[in-house]
């Protein structure tokens, strides 16, 4: 009667505070709130797939080739100040434009038991892997099927991206529940995925209790 | 282990094409999503709460005592359309402020059972009592527990005060799915809900395959 599980993807990504290899507290708030609230017991009804976008700011960085492109000392006239804002710009789209291209390479590693990460503790230099070895362990033992996997880019057009890749019942992502005078600085990607994803999508609101001191981290 | 229920609440409209007593498209639509990809074959792990908002245009319409605010036939002269805008604005004024205080009555009958409906039949003239006999009825032939009723007033405000006081798990609504365009003249009750609901709020969009020929119909 079941047929095929419900497949419903997460976005997943790391702590801002307690830092690498621990989950934010907004992305491990919205994975147990799937597991209590719509998993529940029928653990064969249903298949998560986390994707954990990483931001290559590194990358960027390096086709920068090191330059710092702060406000030069000194004072500047008009001129000198235009052309330095013109190359501060050009920079900055040379660096938009290469994330974009690093974004979806296809050499996907996929992880689906805890067992796949054995085999990788000589040589776990990517980032992420912990943050995936937490969420398909925690499966594992709740007794779920899962899929996790890496993408590299932003992580707004990755996830909708993806979405259109892996055609999901849904796609739950976690949400700091910034005010709206927080939200014009940083940015949200749930916003973004309601707006722009293929699917239908959950959003879960870090909880009141949880939230840091500065509720921009997570 | 799985104590109480999760609780969904959906909310239901009629259609605007087929007529009462059908419910719409994309209400029927976030139903059956909810029952096949959500419920699946857990129904004791579910409880569907239906919220049917009517909006209460009859009772405004006594209140204005049958006045036609269709522009005087001849024509007029600048003053004359002042005045005639003046009190066209006067009445709309009025009946929104009605509006308002017609919608929260706790005047609540509760179905629960398609039992619920057969003593109504003699004195079901209701608005929305047979939309509500549909879904409790569905539920019953799939073996999920429910609980429906109806309110008066603004879909979007009744909807978030409902939320407030019935303490949902999460809110299901349909959607049109329409493009930007045309959400400006139609407002969403959708993306009401999701800013200013306080629950999570999934959005299950009408398939393209089902839209009416007016995709604002539904």
């Amino acid at each position: 009667m079941e047929g095929e599980p419900t497949r419903i993807m997460i976005g997943v990504n790391e702590s801002t505070i307690k830092g690498y290899p621990h989950p934010s507290i907004s992305s491990k708030g919205a994975f147990e709130w799937t597991l209590r609230k719509i998993v529940r017991s029928n653990t064969s009804g249903f298949k998560l797939l986390f994707l954990n976008v990483q931001v290559p700011d590194e990358d960027a960085r390096e086709v920068e080739g090191g330059c710092n492109w702060e406000l030069p000392e000194g004072k500047l006239n008009k001129v000198e100040l235009m052309v330095w804002l013109f190359l501060m710009l050009s920079a900055t789209e040379l660096r938009i434009s290469v994330t974009d291209s690093v974004g979806f390479n296809d050499m996907d590693s996929i992880y689906a038991s805890p067992e796949d990460f054995k085999s990788l503790k000589h040589m776990d230099k990517e980032r992420g892997l912990h943050l995936l070895e937490y969420f398909v362990t925690r499966c594992h033992e709740f007794g779920v099927s899962c899929e996790a996997w890496i993408k590299h880019g932003d992580p707004k057009e990755v996830i909708c991206h993806e979405v259109k890749r892996i055609q999901p019942d849904f796609l739950v992502v976690g949400s700091r529940g910034l005010g709206p005078f927080q939200r014009v600085f940083v940015g949200t990607v749930s916003e973004f995925c309601v707006k722009h994803v293929e699917c239908p999508v959950i959003t879960i609101k870090r909880r009141a209790d949880e939230a840091p001191e500065d509720p921009v981290d997570d």
